[in-house]
């Protein structure tokens, strides 16, 4: 078949099945669970067609296909080749053969002996390379953006072609309405399309600071981005601002990219970004310093601010030449001007490919790797970032503000005023705090992700990773002062390969007005939707919420690290089975588990004591009088009452002995005989069956029984209610157990949430 | 006073108090608990004598020193200095005031603000350097083993110069007699001066490994070290062997150290270690190449082995000029001969140096810093040991057999040896293991601790981190397979320590015979006995038992690491307050006793219900036919039982019912009413108030009830029963909880253990 014709017909297909297409696309989408289709619904490619799909669309495509398309897993496979040999950079000795299937969306490596699957999302993919013809075949090098990098030698060279040439065409597009995020679609269940866009609201995030108050204002002239294309439609400017100076700054400004406040501190101290002045060598704009000296004026702490050019200062220097520039002191008033030397996007590209070529030089010395490192320049210009956001960090919780801009505004200062931010306030050190942080500094104020990340054909020269420099300096961060950070590693890792997926709409788009041209919201899902739905693997268990407030950066040179779980990431032998920050979140969910049931243990005892003393009476009564107990069941309502009560007790005595607690307890609570029970009447061998007290042990659990291998990065997650193993995907339920006192909703696995369901009327 | 004739002083009565001198010399002796002293016993410098010091030598000492010495914390003070400011390499900004108590063992440094104290033991120090006089005062720079670098500045030049003379004399001593490990007490309760001596026997090691068997034996000739002194007395060599063949090959190998078992594998492939032979250009010795031989035979799978010799050939060659040198592969037959590039112990000396100049630089660039590491060639010599150890556990895996050496056999030789072990049988990375290991490989087979650790004063030459390279080439092992180890990070760091320390008598003298000599094990205690009593400091909580067999060390460059806890241990701002491990066995705990609790509780509720059942029978029989019960009861007996009955059965009723199970247990219990009711009769309330439910979070907790204070190093603990956190002092008896179904003992503090003793007759 002929791919390109399949592909478009298929894309129509798709759009015709949208939103809730039944066409199992993505890896996302494979339900661990064979779900049986509603009755009587037609199949299409073996897959249910949903009901609003007409006969009509259904036929059309069978016809159009009468060749049925391969599956796997769900996918439809474009193509399928065997006795494929697969050679991972760090295993070159011994490579595994298997079946490639290449979908529409992912190279899947199938190796049949050990049942392991290599998924690579063609989103991911960075270059493809085919090597020369080798004996056992033409081998291909795909290089991925999430540091994978693996070859795949093919047996016949014209198969080899046609794979190099599919994914050609598949793994960059050339428009961005071609991006994944446009075709994924998650679990039914997992969450609504709509759930994450409305997480963040600059306003909220601004209120949050107190911000419009006396000293700063919401300026509406760029409700309609006239003032600033890729600036937010809310901006925040100091009240003394005039219309005048707004509009005269922006057009003193690269690209329009006025100063504006992002961060203001409790100290009155504040952060504004902006891009680099259309100074020159001698132009000057009077209203450009007039709304310095107005955002200056916002702090009455000093009498002086800073402004940050984060650029070496010879960079600066040259922009000169072409009208640009930096601020001038002789101008400016009360302005301490400072260069900082954080290299341009080229610097970083060039000093990231070195560090990936460090990586893969095949068997060096311990010096030749550790002189590629130092000579890739990657570490430096880490520390430099870090260096540079300390000193803005530093001189805000002293009190005095710092205007920020490096060219244009959207690469270092985007780095250095949200890392700034991280060293300032413990909130964005949180899960939430941390997505609103990106969602202000790098989403609404701009940064070019679709160039950035090479999200779509576009001049390789306007790559660079500067978001993921931005992962790497809160990893540093984060290795240096774990406990201020609620969350993990994998939190980072996670971010930073959805940045390069595309499958959701978050990152789609270089600015927020792009993104509201796209319609993401409505067209895609977002990312935090998703991830809202994961929080639990992403939680660092030595958080403490009630850390000091600012943190600082040790620049030592011995402190900065290079961070092996981002760039190593793939190399087997150095990461252990399972994260310790995994191992220990996991322990402290079964203690809470244990604690509750203990809690409810504990109170059941109080309630029996309770129980045990009143018919002790009753029986001490009995005995001791009975003519008064006889009397007593004269009256005719005594009466049906001791006929409950013998037949209750006679169900009692009877109970198994063997089960002492079985179908028992709803006796002893309907008996009513004490006042204070406060628990409902429940089957106490349910309660106590509810919670499992020994949890499955994580060591050598290599499979969920879902048979979905664990590799390094799979978080295993406990069935509360069981105590075995399941992957992510097969704990999906949370429901309180009858045997925990809270009454809190935990996690439980799918077999249990049916017991549970069965054994509840 | 004078310091001099004080010590001498002081050493003598020293020697009289000892064994169990009650002179508090050390910081170990200081217990939390202030103790009284035996009633009508006499005091000495407020320190209680004990009975057996007469009263002549108490009086004798008084007469001799009528000036009482100053204490601190139990220890008696030579030297007490205030207003000295300390100055530590990363906080150099802000130096602590506080004051310097100079003892016969420690130097001590107390910050009055913070009550936070610096302890540095003398035998802990490696250089002592007066700096330059400043305008604060005299810096007096000390270096210490365990790479704590810090700068005192004392007022007065005078006093500076006393504490630079005293430490001169007290840091590194010129007699093995006068190390720290004759002066040491620990704690009375702690440990029994014999423990830890006889926990290893080489015996018990190579039967552990089958040895003897058909193909080796032990050799009773070196019963009285005659072939070889730096060699144990028990050696084990081929059955084979002939007396002359020992011999001889004695006589041709450098300090007579023939080839011997070191580790014989269970597919027959072995480990031999020795030195060089004396060849020279051109000697051989007929004996020396029968003796390989017959090592070579004990091995049916090849008809081959290694003799792997682990200095670079360069280095080999230079030997023969001085009638040293190599195996010439044409004289012995069926050896495969290979070099291996570890550089010698002044290559190494001087690396490390290089390293601490590395971390000393005072504000390097990044660059510098990966520089500086670079050309020190730490990492490449880390890894070139790894490397070689690889080969030989490479070897051994596939069946053949390795004869190793160096030199003299006694540094690389015995990294490589213990290495390849390691690498090889899972026994060598459990705490027993590895400390057998080094038992055998380094203390047994000789190594010359007092010269590489500097011990006593000795030829700076002779001074080498050659134990410290293989504690580093343990933790990357470590680092790269966390799971096959079962002790931790600060299990490497607590032996680093003491192998410096000379507190225990392990690590002292080069050998076997050397440490017989001393007497040592009647005269010293053991760092094994000791390690016993702390074990739970060095559980890796990720240990997996049933790991592979052998593990294979990954040596790509960029998974050798440079050891921050180790060499930059002391730098604020890097290491996290709570290791990540210590937290996650703290957990595991707390689960351990949740689930003990449980299954506690469970079990009475099952008693509860049984007694209910029955009780509710009783009560049926009491209603339904009171006829039948007085009837009953007519007999003397029973009537006896129905008081005692009618008795409890109001104290029952009686019972508070704010608090339902007090007191009230004991009556139930003794009811007896169910046969199946195993439990002893306890208190309920006691039971269920004995296991802390909620631990103590950790976070923010910064000194123990005892007011030490915790730091980076401290293992927090938290008590069973009330969930309190204490330090590894206050935390020192295990009891059984009667909460706990087990019945094992588990850790308490000295609080509950009091309360616990009190409740229980
Ligand atoms: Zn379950
Ligand atoms: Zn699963
Ligand atoms: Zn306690
Ligand atoms: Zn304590």
């Amino acid at each position: 078949m002929d791919i390109t014709r399949f592909m478009n017909k298929f894309n129509e297909i798709e759009r015709q099945l949208s939103p809730t297409s039944a066409l199992r696309l993505s890896f996302d989408n494979i339900s661990p669970e064979t779900e049986e289709p509603p009755d009587g619904n037609k199949r299409l490619w073996g897959v249910p067609v949903p009901p609003f799909v007409s006969e009509k669309v259904v036929s059309w495509i069978e016809e159009e296909f009468n060749e049925a398309p391969v599956f796997y897993n769900g996918n439809s496979v474009l193509k399928k080749v065997e006795n494929v040999r697969m050679i991972d950079r760090y295993n070159t000795k011994n490579p595994t053969v298997g079946t490639l299937y290449l979908t529409a969306t992912h190279l899947i490596f199938v190796e049949p002996d050990s049942n392991k699957e290599t998924w690579i999302l063609h989103m991911h993919v960075a270059s493809i390379e085919k090597l020369p013809l080798s004996t056992t075949g033409s081998p291909l090098l795909i290089r991925c953006k999430t540091f994978l990098s693996v070859t795949f030698v093919i047996p016949k060279d014209s198969e080899c072609h046609d794979v190099y040439t599919s994914l050609l065409k598949l793994f960059q597009p050339v428009s961005i309405n071609k991006l994944y995020c446009f075709n994924y679609q998650p679990n039914k269940d997992d969450f609504p399309k709509n759930a994450g866009w409305d997480y963040f609201k600059l306003e909220a995030e601004f209120k949050h600071m107190l911000v419009p108050n006396e000293a700063w204002t919401l300026c509406s002239m760029n409700e309609k981005y006239e003032l600033c294309d890729t600036y937010p439609r809310q901006i925040y400017v100091p009240k003394e601002a005039t219309t005048l100076m707004l509009i005269s700054s922006s057009r003193f400004r690269s690209k329009g990219r006025l100063p504006v406040l992002t961060y203001l501190h409790n100290n009155k101290a504040s952060i504004c970004r902006c891009s680099q002045p259309l100074s020159g060598f001698s132009a000057r704009c009077l209203e450009d310093e007039q709304m310095l000296e107005a955002i200056r004026k916002t702090n009455s702490n000093t009498d002086y601010m800073y402004v940050v050019d984060t650029r070496p200062r010879i960079n600066a220097m040259a922009n000169r030449a072409a009208g640009k520039g930096y601020e001038n002191e002789a101008f400016y008033e009360n302005i301490k001007f400072h260069f900082l030397g954080i290299e341009n996007i080229h610097v970083q590209r060039a000093s990231l490919q070195k560090v990936l070529e460090a990586c893969e030089q095949k068997s060096p010395t311990m010096s030749a790797f550790i002189n590629a490192l130092e000579s890739s320049g990657w570490l430096k210009h880490i520390r430099s970032i870090l260096d540079t956001s300390s000193f803005i960090a530093n001189a805000v919780d002293k009190g005095v503000s710092v205007v920020v801009h490096c060219s244009d505004g959207w690469d270092r200062t985007a780095q250095v005023c949200s890392l700034a931010q991280l060293m300032l306030n413990p909130y964005y050190r949180t899960i939430k705090g941390f997505q609103a942080l990106i969602e202000k500094d790098w989403l609404a104020f701009g940064h070019k992700f679709s160039e950035r990340c090479g999200h779509i054909q576009t001049d390789a020269r306007e790559v660079s990773p500067i978001f993921t420099q931005f992962l790497d300096c809160t990893w540093q961060l984060m290795s240096q002062r774990s406990e201020a950070f609620e969350f993990n590693e994998r939190f980072l890792l996670i971010l930073h390969d959805h940045v390069h997926s595309c499958q959701f709409g978050t990152f789609v788009g270089n600015c927020e007005k792009d993104r509201l041209d796209l319609k993401l919201a409505e067209r895609t899902f977002s990312l935090w939707g998703y991830m809202a739905n994961h929080l639990n693997e992403y939680i660092n268990p030595l958080y403490k919420p009630n850390v000091d407030e600012a943190i600082k950066a040790n620049l030592a040179p011995q402190c900065i690290k290079f961070w092996r779980g981002m760039y190593s990431r793939f190399e087997s032998g150095i990461h252990p089975r399972e994260p310790l920050g995994d191992v220990l979140l996991d322990s402290k969910e079964h203690c809470n588990s244990l604690e509750d049931h203990v809690q409810h243990l504990t109170k059941r005892i109080a309630s029996f004591k309770n129980y045990i003393s009143k018919s002790a009476k009753k029986l001490q009564d009995a005995t001791s009088a009975p003519g008064k107990v006889n009397k007593e069941l004269s009256s005719n309502e005594i009466n049906d009452n001791k006929y409950n009560y013998d037949k209750k007790l006679s169900e009692l005595s009877a109970a198994d002995d063997d089960h002492p607690l079985k179908a028992s307890n709803m006796s002893f609570a309907s008996l009513s005989l004490s006042a204070e029970q406060s628990s409902p009447p429940q089957a106490l061998p349910e309660e106590i069956n509810s919670v499992a007290v020994d949890w499955k042990p994580m060591r050598n659990v290599t499979t969920c029984s879902c048979s979905t291998p664990f590799d390094q990065f799979s978080k295993k997650t406990h069935c509360w209610r069981c105590g075995d193993i399941f992957c992510e995907r097969c704990i999906d339920k949370n429901v309180a157990l009858p045997g925990h006192d809270s009454g809190k909703p935990v996690p439980v696995c799918r077999g249990c949430f049916r017991q549970m369901q069965k054994q509840s009327p």
